[in-house]
């Protein structure tokens, strides 16, 4: 079949590949209904990650279960089903404490940005539908899979109260995301940091109270303003950037929390400062399963949607093209048709 | 007067001092109960710190109002009161917010390691009693002003809770208070990592359920023998050393959370590395006066008794030989009498 290879730095191929088979009986075999290129991919993309051999590209996925191995059982051919980026085994003690995505037996998805995929530890990993959603629906059950996931994740880690206010650093897919979190979470006010109309006029539909633009210094005495002086309970950081992240400090308030899911790169703390600034810490990859079948529930309800994220939508045979959209900002996300 | 003063490394003299004075008028003079040596202390003492002018030591502290400025009304002389070594307005947003420890006007207690002392800030930071307490019950009033108060934050920032497990490291005043801290929370399990039979007996009095006296690799390995292999949910980082940071990272279970109180020298986190161990992180200077009233109520009620960590009693003339004992593990933490 054809599927998207990243080479190298710029160099993603819609090539042919070997078709997926199932390797381990606990695997299943997707059709994807569609899939979609993440900000995380932009990293190999720009050859900011270390190089290494061509990489079978794509995360995120929801689809049609094809084929299961002999050892699934909650998942049958036919079925409609969306899993995390990772792969878990839903069973193991870190699982069982909610943290998915440090599974004992953790593994990334790959391969999604294809026709087909294969989906290890299905058992663990997909959560079926009832019946067949709506086409529709189908975007915003995509954006479950990782972006929504992701946000949902960042307002937790944020430790988001009802009532509090926060500031959502990156105005990405992710970023965007986490504003929906806030709001769905009960945040009164709901500060995104944002220079693009495009993107700020979707923050602000999804729930942000105020957007701000400027950035750094600047920034971050605007938020200063906003809050009193004082900062903000909570703050999603959504880059993964060393800029990002220490706007992130400087907009949480004395005893507030930071959530960052963006991968850090040439990010670093100095233990003395992090004391003095008395701010809480936490990330990591989302442990999207936790939250999946109640997040399904609500796009399916149409209680949100977070489908409306992709605003560029390619053939998937076009995905060179979709990379370079979204590299260049002229997309924040970009979804492939299959 | 006679104080406490450190003129350089290993060099702390007792010697003549101006007496304290009224210098604003929200200041009280507090003749002290007893005083005594901090952990803390020894990073100047031992010249970790950087070199600085002759500098008045003591920051824990209760006694008797003697005086007060102009402005202060809450607390008058006669009353016996505690304060946090953290001073604060307790009026401020983050005061309020329950971290006076980043209170706006925040200053660090400083000289009571002397007969008498000046407290700024006195209606926000000192707290008295209807009565004054017997005797016997001063060195655990003492503790309060610090190390129980920094102990408690140690459980509060790993985000105890009833029934679950928790590694205390390091095993001075504060991890010591860290386990009392942790017993009183309600921790089904509280791991003491120690190596000193006076502190492991102390350790298991206070609550500690289980001692590991390995540290580093053997020590990791046997806390995770004692948790299944998973960590525990409440890692308490009492020390401030990169070993003993290392050691809690690697003691605290994906989602769990590291609550860090020992001021850190030479600690820095990758955040890649934190990102992909998803571990939350939240120290700081302990906000003592948010639970200072709640603590002392304890004490008074003989419910706890955290006095008992002081396990040497010098003459406060004797405070040279007080630094000694402590930085030679000869004393846990020494008790000044006035």
């Amino acid at each position: 079949m054809l599927a998207t290879v990243l080479h190298g730095p710029g160099d993603v191929r819609y090539e042919d590949v070997a078709e997926p088979e199932i390797l381990h009986p606990t695997d299943a075999i997707i059709r994807l209904s569609a899939t979609c290129i993440c900000g995380s991919d932009l990293w190999p993309y720009r050859g900011l990650n270390e190089a290494g051999p061509p990489k079978a590209m794509g995360h995120e996925y929801c689809g049609i279960v094809e084929q299961v191995g002999n050892a699934v059982t909650t998942v049958r051919p036919g079925q409609f089903v969306v899993g995390s980026f990772c792969l878990s085994d839903n069973t193991c003690p870190h699982c069982r404490f909610g943290f998915q995505s440090s599974c004992e037996n953790r593994e990334f998805m790959v391969g999604a940005q294809a026709p087909r995929a294969r989906v290890p530890l299905a058992d663990g990993t997909l959560v079926a539908t009832a019946e067949i959603p709506a086409d529709d629906l189908i975007p915003s059950m995509l954006a479950v899979s990782d972006v929504l996931g992701t946000g949902w994740y960042a307002a937790y880690a944020a430790r988001l109260q009802t009532g509090s206010t926060a500031v959502v650093v990156g105005d990405g897919a992710v970023g965007l995301m986490a504003v929906l979190a806030a709001k769905q979470m009960g945040a009164a006010r709901i500060i995104a940091m944002s220079r693009h109309k495009t993107r700020q006029d979707l923050a602000l539909e999804y729930g942000a109270t105020h957007i701000v633009s400027e950035r750094g210094a600047a920034g971050i005495a605007r938020v200063k303003e906003l809050t009193g002086g004082v900062g903000a309970e909570s703050v999603l950081e959504c880059v993964g950037t060393k800029e990002a992240m220490d706007q992130a400090m400087s907009c949480a308030r004395p005893g507030g929390a930071i959530g960052f899911v963006g991968v850090p790169h040439g990010v670093d703390f100095d233990g003395a400062h992090l004391f003095f600034q008395q701010k809480s810490l936490f990330g990591g990859p989302a442990p999207v399963r936790r939250w999946l079948p109640d997040l399904m529930d609500k796009v399916l309800s149409r209680e949100i949607n977070p489908g409306k994220v992709f605003d560029l939508a390619l053939p998937l045979a076009d995905v060179a093209e979709g990379y370079k959209a979204m590299d260049e900002r002229r997309a924040i996300k970009t979804l492939l048709l299959v």
